[in-house]
């Protein structure tokens, strides 16, 4: 087993089926120095007490994840996911001011589809400008960086209307780079014939909040929500990736997100080692530090 | 039953387990008046004999699919790849000539993944522009043009490293519009944010070759490659699309092409009436003509 290496963080999605205590005790106990843990849990656990557990722990905090899904039109529904993206800032002050240095407060951004029996991807585009502008105000009072998530094509109807990084940065645009970033994920930009210049664009602009890797490969799982992969497992160029992400200038932490069945399926102080294991094959070898 | 569009084609995937005989009889049958054959059923029925079935028919003759898959680095495999597409083009040029006034000599393009354990995607999509260079000679000698077809990211790895419109338009823009064109199908584009305007310069620059529409839903089936669905019955927004596509003075006819093992169990007569229906109901109306 190779160590970890330092700036690799453990999201929790890639353990799905730990608690907030489990998490974070088999993210340390792999010598790993940072962890993103997700909203659903931290709930379970209460707030205050995952909280407690991050600044006890003497993990950085990387991310939280995640907030987002407010594409629906004005109404009920709509104030609902504003209000709970609120909430979910207010969590990612809180957990990453708990985290140790280094520790940042954002919140990844998954804008959510097309709503039921809509075919309107402009008008859903337009919304997520919108709810954007409406929790701006609450993430700067509160020093969270909204790191909006361009999603795969792929998931272009059922989960995210936001599909190109130049989508994000368009958007992010209107706002403080220290409010609105964007969240660079390999296995949904590695197809881009432009990933390069985008990811260029995004550190020019001061928006990478985030790096995220993890693997592609074909055939995708029957759910293509789980197609995710080790780094070092698929197909994805992680080199030229990780170099253009280094060359803004990018020196924060790294998540592996995992959502694969058979991975959450594997005891987590495996999964953990085996993502050391990809990690420090497919993306350390590119890291300047 | 709705009268059959005038500018309505059957491309043959849409009937899959159809000889070229039967394609050509079911869709004369429904009054349809323009067909796009498959390369396997005419190699079956015999070129000459398809040719032959072609003028006989009355019928225009939309394009020709389909090829490319000239991804493979150096070697015997690449130069058997380029020599195929030579055949392809002899195909198109003669089914093309022995079609109805109006038919069009397009050779539909689908590129190939990545080698098999490649993950050179830039590589791979350099590898593209040079077999349509190498391949171009041949189109504009015998008066064929090539279709180059950005197939939907989710595909990128294992069926075209073409991934979208601008980047078949950046390779196309070596060589004369007449000699390498693009295609534009809603399943592959409509999730690109910028897509109407890549519509637009596509048709500035005189490259439409040709315009297929099917429509997208979730969730995917398990084979992703079939996830195609008459138009209408998905998410696509039929409207901005073909209007941006009217907008460029495209003419020419508009090709259903469905991939979707239900459709494919289904009468091959009752899947070209349900896709007339389709096509009215959904696209007709976004014509100028």
């Amino acid at each position: 087993m190779s160590a970890a290496h330092p700036r690799l963080s453990i999201n929790q999605a890639t353990i799905k089926h730990t608690t907030v205590a489990q998490a974070i005790e088999v993210t340390k106990a792999a010598g790993v120095q940072a962890i993103g843990l997700w909203r659903e849990q931290v709930q379970e656990a209460g707030l205050d007490d995952s909280v407690r557990m991050i600044a006890d722990s003497g993990l950085r905090y990387s991310t939280h994840c995640r907030g987002g899904w407010f594409t629906a039109e004005e109404g009920p529904a709509r104030v609902a996911a504003l209000d709970d993206n609120r909430r979910a800032i207010d969590e990612a002050a809180a957990l990453a001011a708990a985290g140790a240095e280094g520790s940042r407060a954002a919140l990844v951004i998954v804008v959510g589809g097309l709503p039921d029996g809509s075919r309107d991807l402009i008008g859903a585009r337009e919304r997520v400008r919108d709810a954007v502008a409406q929790l701006a105000p609450h993430a700067e009072a509160t020093g969270v960086q909204l790191a909006l998530e361009p999603l795969h094509p792929m998931y272009a109807s059922d989960r995210s209307v936001l599909s190109t990084l130049d989508q994000a940065l368009d958007i992010a645009g209107d706002f403080d780079p220290a409010v609105v970033g964007v969240t660079v994920d390999t296995i949904h930009l590695w197809w881009d014939p432009l990933v390069t210049d985008k990811i260029a664009r995004a550190g020019r602009e001061g928006r990478i909040a985030s790096y995220q890797v993890c693997d592609w490969k074909t055939p995708l799982p029957a759910d293509t929500l789980l197609a995710r992969h080790y780094p070092g497992d698929g197909v994805i160029d992680f080199e030229t990736m990780t170099r253009a992400v280094e060359a803004t200038g990018y020196a924060g932490d790294i998540e592996v997100e995992l959502l694969n069945q058979e991975i959450w399926d594997t005891d987590p102080a495996e999964v953990v080692r085996r993502t050391i294991d990809g990690f420090n094959t497919a993306v350390a070898p590119y890291l300047s530090r």
